[in-house]
């Protein structure tokens, strides 16, 4: 099947591309001797978290326990979730994927870690436990290394847990290497060990090695790429593996077009970028506004433009948010559709 | 169940709210003697639309053909879907529906009607199409009352096609009724009858009588209401059917809560509103920030806030959007879930 014949709205996955991504990012690992644990949350597939793992990955990555359960059902055993896990039913589901593959997790407050004590009791099958440290992305983590050793300490001293380390969703700030050593360092001061230190994000991907005593790196969005990392300086647009299909539905004016895909289809994540998205082969082209099936195209600036019928491909502007919106994808190579694929891991939340 | 036993993230329906708020504007409508015609896009499931119908509308829209196959797989059996169609696989699948039930569709350039007439032949059994006008959304619609009638023409003048009249989804602005009187007497003045004219929008469903002329009206967020349709003045927050349960799981400082309810399960639509969503029983706290599995939310302006391993209830900004986030929801009357039901037109976005 041709990419053309494709029904709209459509996720398209460039296998080339995604392949030379995946390639190009563990062989920068590989060069800086650090190993990759990519979060699966931007592909949401067990396939491409086995070619991550076949390329030399160490494991994965997955938020939520739900995503952890669909990559353990495919095979994949060594998975970090960086995720607080709170409740007696996911504390039950965590115990049944532990019994099955490796599995660690992360908390940041002394609640969650009570949680686990209570649950895990084996000190021959510990739990691996990493304290999640916020280094300034003002989300979850500890803020100082007083607390980060509190709850080290709590780890450390539960029979059926083991603390690993220390885990961080970093901002790009040159102070992230600094506010992690001195967690690592009040820790080890106790006499405790901090194995790992766990950092990510796809933006610093390429600069991971310049941060001191980083262990392992959890890059999710450079597999497919989008608008926000090519604006982030990962690469171009060249690079971005996944798009969507849609369809030029109306040129309701000259400098107006409408395409069927909207927000269920792009998502309405604008973040600092101007529209909803590029549209490939058109770059003066501006998605102005989405609605849940329409996007809005400012074309007063284009030389030309597809007619109405003739179909076009967004690169948008976040694509871990698009794939949780389609319930399959298209994977193609060149103009060419070589497989659909159900997206797994999609929707799940919990 | 108890709403307190949910496992969160979870999607949230008040039975007694949306039923209430179905009544009220079947009221209103049967006091102004106005036809509804709710749009299912804001729940996605064939119970609802069914109990709009029974209550007294006379019909369901959809926006795309996937919903309209699920509706009418569900007994729905009057369907405007208010979408361009376009290309031969959704031809096809409009002349499977229109041979089981009553369906309709829209048009606002002239491909689209070639397209329509090419599929459609049968004089005896005629496919209903409306002339889309952009009465000042600036999404679709024709212009200006010569391009309306140019549209009405060749839809009148083909044997297999019925110009049923104009539809719209109109801006707040009090032109609306003139743009549209405009094109319906360039229409008839031209001989061809403008049976009917839809318009739609839930913050104007109360004064949709003061519109002359609109013979039925499409409102669709009116039965779950949300933030943004309670600041554009229909309702107050207590009207809101949908909410979407949450857990806290982390209290990284005083003045900072996050919840397992992130653009995943609230959707990114921020629209002039403060925050991703109201916290019910807590009016100050402002959920500052989403990222897909995390809701970052400002407590200090908040006398109390829950602790980790509590739940609370969001009223998202966008309800519509967020139905299209799950793939089930409870139903639930007081603090008691009485069925978890399968949003069946989830995703059917082609």
């Amino acid at each position: 099947m041709k990419i053309a014949d494709v029904e709209t709205p459509a996720l398209l996955i460039d296998l080339d591309r995604a392949e030379a991504n995946m390639k190009r990012a563990q062989d920068y690992a590989d060069a800086h001797d650090l190993p990759l644990r990519p979060h699966i949350k931007t592909h949401r597939l067990p396939r491409f978290a086995k070619a991550q793992i076949t390329l030399g990955a160490r494991g994965i990555t997955c938020q939520k326990l739900g995503e952890a359960e669909v990559m353990a059902d495919a095979g994949i055993a060594d998975i970090l979730v960086t995720y607080n896990i709170l409740g007696t039913a996911k504390l039950d589901r965590l115990a049944d994927l532990h019994a099955r593959i490796r599995i660690a997790v992360v908390a940041d407050n002394a609640p969650v870690i009570e949680g686990y004590q209570a649950r895990f009791d084996d000190p021959d099958h510990p739990l691996g436990v990493m304290v999640e440290c916020d280094t300034g992305a003002g989300r979850n983590g500890v803020q100082t290394p007083e607390e980060a050793l509190v709850l080290a300490r709590m780890i450390d001293a539960a029979p059926g847990l083991r603390f690993l380390g220390l885990m961080t969703y970093p901002p790009r700030d040159d102070r992230v290497g600094a506010r992690l050593a001195g967690m690592k360092e009040a820790i080890e001061a106790d006499g405790i060990a901090v194995r790992e230190i766990s950092s990510g994000g796809s933006p610093g991907l390429y600069s991971a090695h310049e941060t001191a005593g980083i262990t392992e790196y959890r890059p999710g969005t450079y597999i497919y790429s989008d608008r926000m990392q090519v604006a982030a300086g990962l690469g171009t647009l060249e690079d971005c593996a996944l798009s969507v299909l849609a369809t030029v539905v109306s040129r309701p004016t000259a400098e107006r077009a409408v395409l069927d895909a909207g927000s269920k289809a792009l998502a309405a994540d604008l973040s600092a970028l101007p529209g909803h998205g590029h549209v490939m082969g058109h770059p003066d082209a501006v998605l102005t506004g989405l609605s849940e099936e329409h996007a809005v195209v400012d074309i007063s600036a284009c030389k030309d433009f597809p007619a109405i019928g003739e179909k076009v491909r967004i690169v948008p502007n976040h694509a871990c948010v698009v794939t949780n919106l389609f319930d399959s994808a298209r994977m193609i190579r060149g103009s060419g559709v070589e497989e659909t694929v159900r997206i797994a891991a999609r929707g799940c939340s919990q």
